[in-house]
């Protein structure tokens, strides 16, 4: 494998001295950028990006092309997990994802099992094809959904906010949830080792969904099996750890619980205040995040400014990657992404010496 | 005025003695309610359910009627006042609300001005009617939304979860967004105090929507506006306090900053550990909440167990009102809410001994 030539986002999840802070932003290979726009135009369809290797390449590489980047993350979909499963993913124009078939009868989801990982080789074709693409110059990051998150799309049988399904089902009958989570969680664990073996650098737990959950609810059914996950991992590849980070969006009161699973790092979304964050878990985990995407569409001067009191708040010391609370949105300018990331590595220096 | 016969929520929320946990449901008048269904048929609409005192009266006492709930709250809608601001209401059949106005442009916002209460005269009838109709059963709730809840309906013309022109406005021009904001807190305080004169017993101010901002953004476009409208409310009526409550919908982590308000009670939802939350702020506010309404669709059995946790979390001795943590689905079996009800009741007089 080629040298790695910036493993500033590496060595910050593992809490040690970096020179700056690094950043990269979650969905960066996305519909902001007007190459992406081409490349989808050219795929013609979003899985249709996802299943080919050579086009979830390019677009991987768009971003890290354009931008002084300290990472990259694999081009792909939570949601290749479920379809793996045998559940059909598909998408109509103008909606979200939806499934041809859903877990709700107790028939479906006793039979449920652990797919073959053949199914998903197209993800790890991509993998390694990246990896090439990159030649060294960032770590790449795999990446997949939680059990908890995953199993709203395959209750549901599409997306939504309030998963009354699947919460239904979370209290009248835990056992079949429980059987879903459990299969679910097995399959991401053999996923994200495959991702790792075909050469991430670092994986990264969505939880897109778990703040949708009472306290005692995001316990049982989203961390406790994103916890299997982490016990479950490859901790190492190529010589060196292969650090983890897991994201519950809406999780900020349930930080504690998150940094004891034994994860490298915690990603944050905009409603926590990041130094409270680090005073609350630092001394176990890195934290990335966690500024709010909706003021990449402001001006460069407010994205400067909110830069700015986000690096104040971590503060002095290491462990902190930059990253939004959320995906980047399709309406951001190019430019002031450009002008966040510049203002990361230019503010940043201060407080790492 | 009617001699008060059951003033069990009222002392609750000043963290007085009661001989149980007084309970109710947001949005318990609605669509679960078949009488409630039948009341709108004849009304022809929501919006015309909202604008006639006697159906306005007709579905707040139905809940009251079917079940032992311990407050009623006037059927209305937050809207009402954006609506009385000029923005004109309306509803599409099988969409949410939308407006035809919106406020983006400079000149529109910067002639925005506090109406005249006798825009919504009809609210305040729906108040006195309710009041008789009740004749000294529960005590009646008023309540608005937030200045920024109403805000981003003003300036995104329509429902949504991510907000982005109202952000975009927040970083880009926050003085124009401070102008609505103020406006819209000098109109929420005289709509509430003319709700209290007109026989509210106790009011709370809904921020749906304050869960989107950041950290720093929620003090200073949420908070500080709810702070504003509590300020200035009437604090006493028929020789009695009028107790406030805010709730911020996904605001777990702000608890702190929302006691220090001066509201008696803070709304919770769901995602809190209710004890936790007592924890922190119990000993200036009484906490209003939170059972998860997707519990509702499950089993009697499931229910009981939940609230049963909720009220051990929160522990012995005064200021609790139980509530859901959001409005009650319209898939709710009413048996089922009835089950809470009864939990409530029969279980949480061991906690006030």
């Amino acid at each position: 494998m080629t040298t790695l030539q910036n493993d500033t986002f590496l060595r910050a999840l593992m809490r040690q001295p970096t020179e700056y802070t690094p950043v990269w932003m979650m969905r960066q290979a996305g519909r902001y950028l007007p190459e992406y726009r081409e490349s989808r135009k050219n795929a013609g369809s979003f899985l249709g990006l996802c299943k080919s290797p050579a086009f979830a390449t390019e677009v991987t590489l768009q971003p890290i092309d354009r931008y002084p980047l300290d990472a990259s993350i694999l081009f792909s979909d939570i949601l290749t997990v479920p379809d793996a499963m045998g559940l059909g993913l598909y998408f109509e124009e103008g909606e979200g994802p939806k499934f041809e078939r859903t877990l709700q009868e107790e028939a479906a989801i006793k039979a449920l099992q652990v797919p073959d990982m053949s199914k998903l080789q197209y993800v790890f074709d991509a993998v390694s094809s990246i990896r090439k693409g990159l030649n060294g110059r960032v770590p790449l990051i795999g990446f997949a959904g939680s059990p908890w998150t995953l199993a709203t799309y395959m209750v549901e049988g599409k997306g939504g906010t309030d998963f009354l399904t699947t919460k239904k089902m979370a209290y009248a009958r835990p056992d079949l949830l429980h059987k879903i989570l459990d299969v679910t969680a097995q399959t991401v664990t053999h996923y994200l080792n495959a991702q790792i073996a075909a050469g991430a650098q670092a994986v990264m737990i969505f939880d897109s969904w778990g703040g949708a959950l009472s306290h005692n609810a995001y316990t049982e059914f989203s961390l406790q099996y994103m916890q299997k996950i982490v016990n479950g991992l490859t901790k190492e590849a190529e010589g060196r750890k292969v650090p983890s980070i897991i994201f519950t969006k809406g999780g900020g009161l349930w930080l504690e619980a998150q940094a004891a699973t034994g994860a490298d790092a915690l990603g944050l979304d905009w409603t926590v205040d990041i130094g409270q964050a680090r005073e609350r878990v630092g001394s176990k985990v890195a934290l990335q995040g966690n500024m709010d995407p909706a003021i990449l569409l402001s001006t460069p001067e407010a994205i400067e400014k909110e830069v700015a009191n986000i690096l104040a708040s971590y503060g002095h010391g290491h462990g902190h990657v930059f990253n939004l609370g959320h995906g980047i949105t399709q309406w951001t300018p190019p430019e002031n992404a450009g002008a966040m990331i510049a203002a990361v590595r230019s503010l940043s220096k201060a407080y790492h010496v």
